[in-house]
């Protein structure tokens, strides 16, 4: 932590700012400038409040200079992290494809989605049976008859499953059925779910908060990783901004800026970004260029019909041509898909 | 919900509209101008996706037209809620003090503050025992040692206790403690708790998200109405903006547009919507000046040693200057403190 | 424009409403439902300030329900623009490279790396001669001198030449060598600029604002169309958002946005956009991946020296290795470079 | 300027990034704690690009640690700059009062709103001759005719003057009738027009910009005075951000924020920030609460046919109330009115 002093700071303040620094357990080295004092505090941990000393008499600014995330950060592990699942690996070289419905409504629907994800060469069926509604009104799901269609249609058609975990009860029902736990972006916060993920053993995928920063969103990977589960990939699905012609600003810069910071996977989710069917390929195209190791796409046979998102649902046919282009751009940059 | 269309739509694009609005459960009225012709549909509920429409052929826009939440809106109900707690009553003529520690520390700490709180003529006191912390490494709270030892010293000086309640499991330890439930921003969307504490009889303080419009925010409140508890009040405590000079950006324009839209009292948190104490006093003013029927404030006995937020927190003077001051402005504007 | 009025109106209210829209100059056209009254205004004009309504005792909601602009919209003009400037069209199949230095320096640096960019197969020369700089201390910019330099190594090169007005007074100096004025995003609402960059008969570049919604940035154009000069492109370089890991959220989705709702060329600015050199690359992919007509990129031959903007600045062999990339993307989707 | 270095970095690389900071012209310290090596790098230019030491290899985190304005700073001058015109002290305990209508619109309204603010007991008449609008098709003002009419209604009241320039060629005329420049917020950052404004001797009123931080706002101050105008004030007009209901968000909290960092006065302007006539008065109570040193208020005789901005303008009687209360409110925090 580096503390700037003002520049008429008086002996006595910077004694004072000193001896507290070496009470909140800091090593103290001055540097004495021509115009200003500057304080290196050594041994800063990663839940040190600075502006307890930000507050402190005579003090200009306070920065940290260490990233308060650890096990999430490149600094911490120099390789990207490869989750392997039966015979996926998310976060190599491959680019994989995460598609399916919203929400699993029916037998019916959830097979036939499930056949045309497979036939495009899409490793993985999303498909929500929880669901986290912004109205209470709205259709909150099918529950575990929409786990058990899921996970059937999956196997039929050799897919692995995602779905969304909403709170800590559903964890143990779900884990029965997923390959993958989704924590959705209103709950990127919720602490004491990502505490209680973090002891499961199966993959989480960690959506992107509306509000959140991307440090916000490693610090709440690090929750899962701190309680043992090394299995995190996140996904970007837009921030919000004051644009109104676009659900969600998507902010596929945040890829290669996690690629740097961090070694976990990065996904991304043109449906929910956009929230409109007719932006979902370019947005799924500039994904992949900028260096996403995988997509989730939503695709629904009858999207007119769908009990929820439709509007933002590729057609199985769009789903077809959005697969062949992104492919093709996952070449130009020397992956496969 | 209003339809417009295309200016160069087909007869056949327009019946396909009309006929996919009567399928959706719509009366459907055809107003023809000039330029543009407008479909006005009847009969929207509330939990109608409007972007089923925009996708159809030949739309150029939709207009809900009505709000999407209900029992929470001044359409609803006309006069304020009033929520009474013993002598208390929020929503009132009267603008309530909730002052009190970020995290409950200590028996001490608890009983000095509480004793602080009473004396400045403040009805309900703070403290956290679950805390949720943006670091996995964190102070955490003490738990049920923290409950108790805030019952206790709320008694002691005849004060009510608000308390945070981070996730559903925890709902029937705190109720035993507490007399207001509080939701934290980061669970502002945690549809599981909303609707858990809707069957509860308790009443309810629900903080604004960090990135959550005031329609987004009254359609959390619908979730707890709709469960069945009444007794819900709002807290402004700061959106997440571009500037970085302070926390987050109290806005206080919030609280005329609740009090218009909705019959539900609003308190106003400036500890948190600053994140610095000398920032505390004069925005504090402001809020009960724009019209707060409460605020929430942090007060610490011995900040620089604070487990949680000392920086934030005002020291003993201070809050009593701003009991002070406060009073007087809601004098200015008709109110009692 | 449609008026929602209050469910609880008195047919006086109505009366009173009704005569204000005449009074405003527009047929009305009621439409009652079971639940509330509709007005549809027929005959909004572009300026019309829909507040005016709002205000009005028994109006719930005002929806405009046209674009506020016109000669900017796809509505107005179905085809594409295309900007022809001697051999070169912006708004066809083919995608533009604009490169160069952010600031003109001196002979030797603008000769370089003008060089350079006709090598790579770029056709526009890019540089600032009149620098916005958020400090006045900051270098402002060669003036006159940076522009004959610019003009004389683009011509060596066979180039076209885009650079930055800033002011009414510079227009007439900044005719005479430039082929393209570029507005900067700081200036994107500085009306005066804008009304008499109309008049002139040279292609104009609009940056976006910072806190510009896709709307008002059409808005601007519409000024700059209003007054005759139809040849306007405009160019996306990231908005203002709580995240501070880039410079700026490169909003790449207002590329497909802007191509729905209007006809004009848009060009991609990564180096701006993202603010660190790392971050070019994997982003001008994405840009021209989402369907951007055209890209501007910042390099120079040392940018550890350069006056300006350095840090974002490409390496020449960076530079070739992006067109290099851009151009297999461009193919994907059926597109030149 | 502090520089973190990276973990492992080589001693080779550390040689490189100390031969940089010296070539840059600072002088360097360097300290070297258990984990990582901090650098001081003493003598920062306020113009300084921090990138570019950003960039080089080996660096972790670059801080300026110093503001980058300087005669805007508190730090530079301790004293609250107090503006004087004539018998009106701006910045001083009394708290000013500018009120008007948005347009100057013919000899009858100024001359009825002159009168209607000076009997309210305001000292300032504001109203605009050239206006900056949106749309290109909206009423922009009657130029001189406006300016000339609003200094004899100014004149005849016994007010002060201020009115918007909103380029350099407009600067000779308005200062012939105006006693204060404003700067409107889509023109904060027109660095011509600043500089060129620093070159004259009447106050300039600097409103904030849509996407503008604090910094920006002060740095564009920086601008004025470093071209010799110290007479420099603030306004706060509200920024943008994701919410809706209102137009802009007021942020209050910049008012207690730049009295910290900065010595020049802050004027708050709540009807742009609300946009909506029913949040002027609680807001324009909650700014001088937050320490306003003035307020800007639109008043109009008949808003119903304003030509611009009617609906955000308070009616007389309304006016006349807010006079009454921000009165008391500064007397609660012992200020003047």
């Amino acid at each position: 932590m580096v503390v700037v002093l003002e520049k008429n700071i008086s002996d006595k303040q910077i004694e004072n700012v000193i001896k507290h620094l070496e009470e909140f357990g800091f090593a103290v080295h001055k540097s004495t400038g021509v115009e200003q004092i500057i304080l290196g505090a050594i041994g800063v941990k990663p839940d040190f409040d600075t502006r307890k000393v930000k507050i402190l008499d005579g003090v200009a600014e306070v920065y940290r200079i260490t990233e308060p995330f650890k096990l999430a950060s490149r600094t911490f592990r120099k390789e990207d992290t490869v989750i392997k699942i039966k015979d996926v690996s998310i976060g190599g070289n491959e680019v994989i494809m995460m598609a399916g419905p919203c929400s699993v409504e029916n037998e019916d629907q959830i097979f036939t989605i499930a056949e045309i994800v497979a036939k495009s060469g899409a490793k993985i069926l999303r498909g929500g049976a929880f669901k986290p509604r912004t109205s209470p009104y709205a259709f909150q799901g099918l529950g575990e008859d929409g786990l058990r269609l899921l996970r059937n249609a999956a196997d039929k058609y050799n897919l692995l499953v995602i779905t969304e975990v909403m709170e800590s009860s559903q964890i143990n029902l779900i884990e029965e059925y997923t390959d993958i736990f989704q924590v959705g972006a209103r709950n990127m916060q919720n602490f004491s779910l990502l505490r209680d993920l973090g002891k499961t053993t199966k993959p989480i995928m960690l959506k992107r908060g509306l509000a959140a920063t991307v440090e916000d969103w490693l610090m709440s990977a690090e929750y899962i990783l701190a309680n043992g589960n090394r299995d995190v990939m996140l996904c970007e699905r837009g921030i919000r901004t004051f644009e109104t012609y676009t659900r969600n600003t998507f902010d596929l810069s945040a890829i290669p800026v996690v690629h740097k910071r961090s070694h976990l996977p990065v996904i991304a989710d043109p449906s929910h970004a956009t929230g409109l069917r007719d932006k979902v390929l370019p947005m799924a195209r500039a994904a992949v260029a900028a260096g996403a190791d995988g997509l989730m796409v939503e695709v629904h046979n009858d999207p007119e019909k769908a009990l929820s998102d439709g509007p933002q649902a590729l057609l199985p046919e769009q789903f077809m041509e959005l697969m062949q282009q992104v492919k093709l751009i996952a070449g130009v940059i020397g992956r496969k898909m």
